[in-house]
């Protein structure tokens, strides 16, 4: 049996889209011969459809247009997940499920037992759990057919008191297929094989994986779909990053070695790269628009998000607004001019002192007698968030958002002004993984310019401000932000690890009082385990520190 | 048997102040000759704790609280709600749970069925359902204690398939409490007494249910407990939105008519006005500031906010600025003023002018030959919002936001303009909705000046501008919104309503568009069944308009 894994960009609720790229993708397979042809968990509507299911028209809609594919399914078989109703009163209205399509019919429903429902997830919100499990019979063999997170209770923490294929292996079928929709981390590709590897040997059964590929909004998804033999050997592994498509002969997976090699891969800060320019790409490409825009300081946080914006659209896509103040340094010009001749983009140089010195004089009645503070401060940076604004308005420009997880962590920004954008594009990655970011973009020709990358960080708002001066050292910080955010350890699991107990403490508190900051900023492309955003929800006013 | 509930205002967190407010209570139900005293779920951590829960030490502080609490439980036994560890591998690390201690120790734990996991609820995120259950034996009498949602899978539309009330019953229990920390919306109070009621009939036994009172960040909580008789009649009904603690007899309320008079409980339009001054006055409590301040412009939204923040937090702690622009209409200015001295507020009246030059200034090389058009109003718009944050950054005001849900829907607002703040106060209240809280507000005196009212509403952002020239009469638009928001419904359902098709699919498209913005605004006070935020959850760059 001939097995096609089709490894696709969804568009979330875009269905007309969905439909003609499953029925491409469908004759493709067929044309290379495939028996059966595979697609993502909810590949009709995209993933994660949030609230959309909570409206009957959408949950219409999917099942339309999967009838309207399964016409195409002839001379082929098919695997689509999709949202579908629970006939049943009691319980939640819906199900994640998959249509197993023959002849140009529905044969076969598969639904979700095991709802993820942490972090990123809310599953549990729309999908009753399933319970009554039943292989597929396709052409003489049993397919043991599960979705995504049915296979993830397995190993140290089961977060389910359940496992799916310990019910169907009952049947002693002859392999597994899991379709998924999980999204991209950095540490997750590691994961994935792992947990893939082990049930394929658990139940001595070879194993189909497919995922989805592309981002929708803030959650990125990187593909790198797999085939495993029975003893859990990674037998093929397809594209990260791109769709991709191929078909697999059961019986060479199982008998054939090296049959389909695995392209090794990459190191997690090309991978945080790549996740980056998928997930720049996607934002414009699904919402419509072609051209960004963001400012530029000469430092290191914007050299990278306009490197990466223009990667992702072409140089000539790209606005970066050079908006210097008195306190801005000579360099800081320079280092940003010097990155638009490395890379070809638009410019403006547009000065804020104008707007700042009306400001201050607007409001010198009010704040008569006193000194100039962190206010002061907060209003350059805010003029500059009405420039972007501005310029994006004008134009037409979607406005990047450049403040890195350190800073989003510890309220190191200004509300409504370096805050400001439609997509924060690196809210997910660490000051000291920027500079790791910054070398591999730099790794065959210089890009970031050099000075960019070595001079002490500084938010120029007043003079000679460098980081350091109210925050610790960025590989301290990063640290133990890591400890608290990723791992969700608390001050006292943190002091044990050997780091300053005041310093600790200081940390903390920052990153609880910047919660209601972060509340407010744009969605942030997520690349590690733990991003801020829906996969990190605190109380506000909540008064606790871990 | 005497059984005293105690509705009180936990704060998320702040296990200290829970601590020595629960042990107040449990004395004075003691001074008052009660024999159990019940407080809330998780009343120990307050409720929403989200992923605070996620942090082993807060668990452990929960643990140490309830155990020094229950030191004080002498003489009186208490019922009293807290997340415990689950000491199963398999499944969630959590269960919501429940102690029932007496003589100073944790005697039974119960543990919550059925976890609320839609709007702004996310217990799955969290906890394992229970699935053992097991009535308290207390003074010969057997109680049936369940958790808050465990007596809501009744009626029309059940969202879990099993109900724990029906294994309670098997025990034979004489009587039902539930714990609950049930939020408010303005048609919630029916629903909760009608849910109660149909549960005290179905069980043949009379039921204690103490709910909590106070608002933590945006879900408010109004109290309202209630005792029932085993026909399910309101034998109690305690304060709304105020901390209560009643004594009842069981005996009594068995057999004793009107023993226990229920207070009428107010109008929606009172209970939301109600509700929003309690939202202010604990966002500010319970984050420790004291003073706001917000943008008064002369139309009725800033108005109503102004005269709810005065009743809140005084008016001696409320700052409204007045921020005229060249399309400022003389009464604007007027009518501001007006309500500053009706209300006795503080207020300084700042020109945008100046600010909004230096802008057209600075701008006029990119935008050379370029007409002025929403760009400009945008500017202005976000001038006003850099003086307030001026003003709340300098003086340590809290900026209120004054968006009307209308607006939020349609996107009809400047980010980073109008659209910021740190709590929307209005953001769940419909502008038809405004015009009555403003009539409730003037009921005995004219506060929202009588003009602030009748004219009509504009952003004044342009000459002679109306909301009108761009948004459909509110009574309609206000209609239409309630149908998609509230009642989930599509555009072919409301049209099917009788409502205009192209209107319907204007105003769908409109929400749908202005998803990006809404993202990014402050948390908004919720009254409504569904408000904009954690408890709506959609796409944004998903391409489907329900």
């Amino acid at each position: 049996m001939k097995i096609a894994l089709a490894q696709l960009n969804y568009h979330i609720g875009n269905f007309e889209h969905n439909q003609k790229h499953i029925i491409h993708h469908i004759n493709l397979a067929k044309e290379k011969g495939a028996d059966l042809v595979v697609f993502a968990e909810l590949a009709i509507c995209g993933y994660p459809p949030r609230d959309f299911l909570n409206y009957t028209d959408f949950i219409e809609r999917c099942d339309i247009t999967a009838k309207e594919i399964a016409k195409h399914c002839v001379g082929i078989a098919c695997i689509l997940g999709l949202p579908i109703k629970n006939d049943i009163l009691e319980g939640k209205d819906l199900y994640n499920a998959a249509y197993f399509i023959e002849d140009g019919n529905v044969k076969v429903i598969t639904k979700k037992a095991l709802l993820p429902t942490y972090d990123v997830f809310d599953e549990y919100r729309y999908f009753e759990p399933n319970d009554e499990f039943k292989c597929i019979m396709f052409k003489g063999k049993k397919i043991a057919l599960t979705i995504c997170e049915d296979l993830w209770n397995i190993n140290d923490n089961p977060l389910y008191v359940s496992c799916p294929m310990d019910e169907l292996i009952k049947e002693q079928p002859d392999l597994m297929i899991n379709i998924a929709a999980s999204p991209f981390n950095y540490r997750h590709d590691e994961d994935r094989i792992q947990v893939l590897s082990d049930n394929a040997q658990k139940y001595n059964l070879p194993l189909f994986y497919v995922n989805q590929v592309g981002a929708q909004t803030e959650i990125i998804f990187d593909g790198g779909s797999l085939v495993f033999d029975e003893i859990g050997e990674v037998k093929a592994e397809m594209k990260y990053f791109e769709e991709d498509l191929q078909v697999f002969d059961l019986d060479e997976v199982q008998h054939v070695k090296n049959k389909y090699p695995a392209a090794p891969r990459a190191e997690d800060i090309e991978q945080i790269h790549d996740a980056l320019v998928l997930g720049i790409r996607d934002y414009f490409k699904k919402s419509g628009f072609t051209k960004a825009t963001l400012g530029l300081s000469g430092g290191i946080d914007s050299a990278i998000v306009c490197a990466l914006a223009c990667k992702a659209l072409g140089a000539e896509n790209v606005m970066a607004v050079l908006m210097p103040s008195k306190y801005s340094s000579d360099h800081s010009i320079k280092d940003a001019l010097d990155l638009v001749k490395n890379i070809g983009c638009k410019h403006e140089i547009i000065e804020i002192k104008e707007a700042a010195n009306a400001f201050d004089s607007m409001l010198a009645k009010p704040f008569t007698g006193l000194s100039p503070n962190l206010t002061e401060e907060n209003i350059q940076a805010r003029c500059r968030g009405i420039i972007l604004m501005a310029m994006s308005n004008k134009f037409g420009y979607i406005l990047l958002n450049t403040s890195n997880k350190s800073e989003c962590a510890v309220g190191y920004g200004t509300l409504y002004g370096d805050m400001c954008g439609a997509i924060g594009v690196i809210g997910d990655v660490y000051k000291t993984q920027i500079f790791q970011l910054a070398r591999y973009i730099n790794k065959d020709v210089e890009i970031i310019p050099e000075n960019t990358i070595v001079k002490p960080p500084s938010a120029e708002l007043r003079p000679d401000q460098k980081d350091s001066d109210s925050l610790p050292d960025y590989g301290i910080l990063d640290e133990i932000l890591f400890h608290h955010i990723e791992l969700q350890k608390g001050s006292k699991a943190i002091i044990a690890e050997g780091y300053d107990e005041a310093l600790v403490h200081r940390v903390l508190k920052m990153v609880t009082q910047a919660e209601f900051k972060r509340y407010q900023t744009p969605p942030i492309l997520r690349v590690s385990p733990k991003a801020f955003g829906m996969g990190r929800r605190m109380p506000i006013v909540g008064k606790y520190t871990p």
